[in-house]
């Protein structure tokens, strides 16, 4: 079998077989193939598209392609949800501790963030002291006791996507449907959790720019999941202004705990309780998503979400003072207003251009490379809908960037706002959901 | 600039600037731009295509990333022929020498045979002491004196080529019209003669396997030629079938020997004649085709087109007495007719089946490291429609490897022919001329 002869029979739209996917597969992470003839394959995959079955068995070759983790030594049905990338997305902080309040076992691996989208690992290490690095026995023993761990991939877990992923981000082939479910869910699928919710995030501070794109990747992971054996579930939600209003690490952070504490932004509430009632009936620990949510906001309102919180950050080493007392965490040295220079209805934040902004800030990596400052970002002070009037604060920057170049992010920021003359109608962050 | 976001932008469809394409070939060429990235923007392009303006700057890039030929030392207006490649394609052999009889000046460099097409460079070396190495004053010489040389390429000639060349190879992006017409005018460009003729073959041997695309290709070539400067003109013609009747290396030269001898096969000899009158209307040496045509048919009537030959091997080092006694040539050991096992008028014989087995007996490389030998091929005895009972001999191979090998390709061979119970209509070589 010669590599160049699969790259010609996808790029002629053939289907691929199961063989010639695990020779690819295979050859590429032993690197006996390429990163030219992977590029060219990804390429005309971008192109082509693949078949629901080219796409499981992509999947089921990436997940095998290293280890994968065992979780039978933790007790109950194991739950993971997934966003595939937003702005201000700090859902797994909420929504973890929450499930896990109600019941829920979750033993999650989390992901850093890149470019404008932010990671969870990331927001966890702007808590001093904590580690995601806990493997092995003592995850197992974590999850077991408080039902809750949020830790990082080991080397070891999917090769090929770290590697596939790579190549991808430099030769321009991310927005592929297939490619990006394989990707995803090779890694849900190796971490082990019997069921899986996932969030596919829709907008322009998203992957997919529309709901048609959306639901595509969203069905079709769906499908693989099933295919491959897990109780597979997704929600669609707006990624259109970012989620919340935090968008930084310690920032997010801190409106984490605010929201388990009762105080969250509407709209990560109500994708927070709307997923988490979806993992509860996954778990089989509710009848119904109307009992499951009954129950996710008793825990939020009786301060056992908030304490499940505490809980995992003590458990993985975390300085806790500063979750009780979120003053404590470092301030930026520059907290600059950004006011606004028109009347009207807010009718659009970009989330893209706020996302670049906070990484511009200093919030985030351009390159894996890059080092984060935990005390950048931006936190709104309105959202779409939101009527204001010239010279009301949109928005504080957080930064210790000079003023010279915080002054151009502040442009750029402004740019991410459109206004109307009308009332905008509200709309949900929860899109869709597909079972 | 970013390569990976010239991807993005040639992926979605969005034409190229010239700074862009520029930036591209150039840092490919000296290492800064990886393979990796050159290959997906390769297979974008094969999808999406490119523009006309944007294949002329490709061409001109690609012509200028090394040394081009400088043949001003030469008098005269210096003319070239390139074919797209064939099967049984000697014409370079007989066609300079019959223009360079008539005045023409032919400075032509060519190319080695990869796959199942033969190379010039290769059918020459299978002339005992024959050197294609000639460069600089000992090319300008030899031109100047006797109106023609074949030579090879020197490495300084047109290295984006040569790398994006070996890349498409492996990659699946050979057959992209703007990427194949970049490749063949860099070349020509290079290479410095006043005007080009080019032969675009169409067939199953062929590049270009339908009218369609090879229309497309030669007249995107004859453009970017003209826009660059040249007088370029090009003839379609059939590669259906082999050309004449040999295949492989020193049985080629045997033909061509007899062609200008005046007992060439007719579709050669059809195909020299129509390209020769052009080259010498192009070489302003013949006020029209026709004209053209009587001095062409003359030269080779009266010898001078194989006493040119005979002077240009002499000059490149080569033995003449092979030349002019072509039995000394080495004989391959083992000499097998293959018999007809049906009857009727022979309907196809598909060139590239027969230029792979000519290979696989040994007459050609399938890749670049491979070594030749010069004595193995096919020798047709029928082409298409002529009339065989079975037991006749449809063609004889000319090998050194072993019974049970070649007996195996003897099968694929016979798989080459289609058979007709009615007449066959004979069609032309030459399918249309492009001006």
């Amino acid at each position: 079998m010669r590599m160049v002869d699969l790259i010609i029979k996808k790029r002629q739209g053939i289907e691929l077989t199961e063989e010639e996917i695990r020779f690819w597969i295979t050859g590429y992470v032993n690197g006996e193939i390429p990163d030219y003839q992977s590029s060219a394959m990804q390429m005309a995959i971008l192109f082509k598209g693949m078949t629901k079955k080219e796409t499981s068995i992509l999947t089921d070759a990436m997940e095998h392609s290293g280890e994968t983790l065992d979780l039978s030594n933790i007790n109950g049905v194991k739950v993971d949800k997934h966003s595939t990338g937003g702005v201000g997305d700090k859902t797994s902080l909420v929504l973890g501790p929450m499930v896990a309040a109600c019941g829920g076992v979750v033993a999650k691996l989390s992901g850093r963030g890149l470019g404008h989208t932010g990671g969870t690992l990331d927001k966890l290490e702007s808590i001093p002291g904590l580690t995601i690095s806990i493997e092995g026995k003592r995850f197992e023993e974590q999850v077991n006791k408080i039902g809750l761990a949020i830790a990082g991939q080991t080397k070891s877990l999917v090769p090929a996507d770290k590697k596939m992923y790579a190549l991808r981000d430099v030769t321009g082939t991310v927005e592929s449907i297939p490619l990006i479910a394989a990707s995803v869910m090779s890694k849900k699928l190796a971490s082990g959790s019997d069921a899986i919710l996932l969030d596919v995030t829709v907008g322009d501070g998203a992957f997919m720019k529309n709901m048609d794109s959306a639901r595509e990747l969203a069905q079709l992971m769906v499908e693989i999941g099933k295919n491959l054996g897990r109780n597979t579930k997704a929600i669609i939600s707006d990624m259109s202004e970012p989620l919340g209003f935090a968008v930084g690490n310690s920032l997010e952070v801190k409106e984490a705990i605010a929201s388990l504490q009762g105080h969250g932004p509407s709209d990560l509430m109500e994708l927070c309780y709307t997923a988490g009632s979806i993992m509860l009936v996954q778990s089989g620990l509710s009848k119904n998503v109307e009992e499951a949510r009954k129950a996710l906001e008793e825990n939020v309102a009786n301060g056992k979400a908030f304490e499940k919180f505490c809980l995992m950050i003590e458990a993985q080493g975390g300085d806790i003072s500063y979750i009780k007392d979120p003053s404590k965490f470092e301030m930026a040295k520059n907290i600059v207003p950004v006011y606004a220079t028109e009347e009207g209805y807010i009718s659009n934040i970009k989330a893209l251009t706020i996302g670049v902004s906070s990484m511009k800030l200093g919030g985030g990596r351009e390159t894996l490379e890059d080092t984060i400052d935990m005390s950048a970002g931006i936190v709104l002070a309105k959202k779409i809908g939101d009527f204001v009037k010239k010279g009301d604060i949109l928005c504080t920057i957080y930064t210790n960037k000079d003023e010279k170049t915080y002054k151009e992010i502040i442009q750029e920021i402004l740019s991410a706002y459109s206004y109307s003359q009308f009332k905008i109608e509200h709309t949900s962050v929860i899109k869709e959901v597909i079972e």
